[in-house]
């Protein structure tokens, strides 16, 4: 007997979400999963530092399960109420826990046909499906998240111009909608004036994942006041340079809170991440700092790409850049994508590279790495540019 | 417009789970949440000092996916291999996972009538339901995490003896059962020899949430190897002093945990957590010392309830005690135990109540802690037992 036979038919055939590559071995400029280049502010040490004191006696209490103190200085922050803020385990942790409170299963599902069933369909307006939406591309955990929940999707496809598909949004019949702004993995930010008439005219829920936003222009935390629909998710990970604490949060209206907390875990965040994020948090100077030399670096980089070698960039407003490889032939596509991913590999300079949709697989992504970094990246990229071509 | 009406309707309905009171000043004798009394191994602080480093930089970086490192301690620890542990955020994260990979949401659960119909009721046996059965009482966090899928339950209520109701297990149609072994509230352990009757005759998966096991005489690691439906859930929330960190794993058979990962977060762990449980896996002779002294105060406590002041007290084989307090009347019940629980709250004594069932409702129960809080909890009940009865 293989037990996994017992699992619901949906799970047995999941494909799980792929992260970046996390290698273990010092020597990789590691380009690949957006982590930021420099250290988090210092307070952070002496925080945890200072939590687990000198036996780590703290640590047998279980953590504050509401992160009461985090989500106040989340609230202070963005000038909100605590009961406008829930902090999960990283945003991925809100990212699910919306899935599951907003998107039913398929079988849960009412037919468009019987959408009128207001038993089945939800207590919420009853012509919305029980879908997420989301664009594409964009960050591609979404559909891994509903597909655990065998839910449905409504797939919105950018073209190649990478506007925000206005219309087809506000004709969304998805429960939830999820926008990454700026997006990934073009680095594409779009305007609050945008995200406005988003919000206005669609009907459900619409979650900016705002992962990226520190490195933008604008961000819609303006918005949350007038939009009660309007869910904001921000993470540490990139701009706080903590992706190794796994802190996450949500803005949203208080019922949208209080729902999401219903759901999650009690004790989802650890003692000593809530202590990391709150030091963090603590010292916007610091991290003003490290987002400048940030954006200094990428906007040198994009023009790089796009004066001296003539690539396809997209203007990035996040701590990556979407680049076009064109090889020595001046070719671009799919092939040259992989084979200029496979030179850096070799010369142990990790990026991503999207093969699966026809608008990501000619190019690569690129986290802003320092100045040293990205040197080393554009040396590999000249040595790449000037060695034969290989036919496959 | 209020956003939460876009909610599923279940999940509107939802009722969280009720996590114990974690006082933030202090002063209290806490005895309400099974916390370990004493620190965790000085291994602990030493690694979680090495991975923050002077500056904290390594937190710039995602964990390890796979929490890959912990996974082969674990594994070494119960002579298992890799591919038999899951490392979850929390053993809490583990139970979410079983529910949400094995448990179907009802609106997809197939009539009995129609339970033949292989389609929507999963690849495994067709007689069994999309149902998660647990005993009453028994950790209240699983009906919880069922009704967040909007599962189907299937109940089996102990009665005052608490032995397994080893037929109605082995009846049950659902499709993963829950049992708490040793069992929370009561303390209550269950013998392998039955559980090994429980796994051989219930036709889905037996999760055996070994929360509590190392206080216990034996465990059901040993049965693994015969029964590939059998998955036993540890914490390092309780015998190793880290509630705080939010570690728990899974230990199964390859096909179960590969279902749990493809649903299961990628970077559901810290790479603090993961450093600290490391380090404390590491140290079995301080574990193996602190668990012997928390048995021997148990054990103690337990002979005063029952032979001093002749309170009902299930034998425990945990980190805590269920007791019925008997009043200066010599009266028992719900109402008595309320009195004991706000008599030693008044005195910053705080235990646990749970009223909702008859079999729980007169009983209170009490964490195990040092020497010293034990004689406060005693003198607090002895003060409580003296003191005139208060008439409601």
């Amino acid at each position: 007997m293989n037990p996994s036979s017992l699992a619901l038919p949906h799970v047995a055939q999941l494909h799980a979400y792929t992260p970046g590559l996390q290698p273990t071995e010092a020597g990789w400029v590691k380009l690949n999963t957006n982590e930021c280049p420099y250290p988090p502010s210092p307070r952070v040490a002496e925080a945890l530092r200072r939590e687990i004191g000198e036996d780590g006696a703290s640590l047998r209490l279980y953590p504050n399960p509401k992160s009461g103190p985090l989500r106040a200085a989340v609230a202070k922050l963005h000038g909100l109420r605590e009961e406008n803020v829930v902090i999960g385990n990283g945003s991925d942790d809100i990212l699910n826990l919306l899935v599951r409170a907003f998107v039913g299963c398929r079988a849960g599902s009412p037919d468009p046909a019987a959408s009128s069933d207001a038993t089945t369909a939800g207590s919420g307006d009853p012509a919305l499906h029980q879908a997420a939406g989301f664009t594409l591309p964009s960050y591609s955990l979404y559909p891994v998240l509903v597909a655990i929940q065998d839910g449905r999707t409504d797939v919105i496809e950018f073209d190649r111009a990478m506007r925000l598909p206005l219309e087809k949004i506000a004709g969304s019949e998805a429960r939830a909608f999820f926008l990454t702004s700026p997006n990934a993995p073009t680095g594409v930010g779009f305007a609050n004036a945008d995200l406005e008439r988003a919000a206005a005219s669609f009907r459900g829920l619409l979650v900016v994942d705002e992962a990226y936003a520190p490195f933008a222009r604008e961000n819609a935390v303006p918005l949350l006041a007038r939009f009660p629909n309007l869910v904001v998710v921000r993470t540490l990970s990139k701009a706080y340079a903590l992706a190794g604490i796994r802190v996450g949060y949500a803005l949203a209206h208080p019922g949208i809170i209080d729902v999401l907390d219903r759901v999650r875990d009690s004790y989802n965040v650890s003692r000593l991440s809530q202590a990391a994020a709150l030091a963090a948090l603590g010292d916007q100077p610091y991290y003003d700092g490290v987002i400048a030399k940030v954006c200094a670096t990428r906007d040198r980089c994009v023009r790089d790409l796009l004066d001296r070698r003539g690539w396809r960039t997209y203007d990035s407003q996040a701590n990556f850049i979407f680049t076009e490889p064109k090889d020595a032939r001046g070719a671009t596509g799919l092939d040259v994508a992989k084979a200029a991913y496979s030179f850096l590999y070799s010369r142990k300079v990790l990026v991503r590279h999207f093969p699966s949709h026809a608008l990501t697989a000619p190019f690569l992504r690129i986290s802003v790495g320092t100045d040293a970094e990205m040197a080393a990246l554009s040396d590999s990229l000249d040595a790449w540019q000037k060695a034969p071509v290989q036919n496959a």
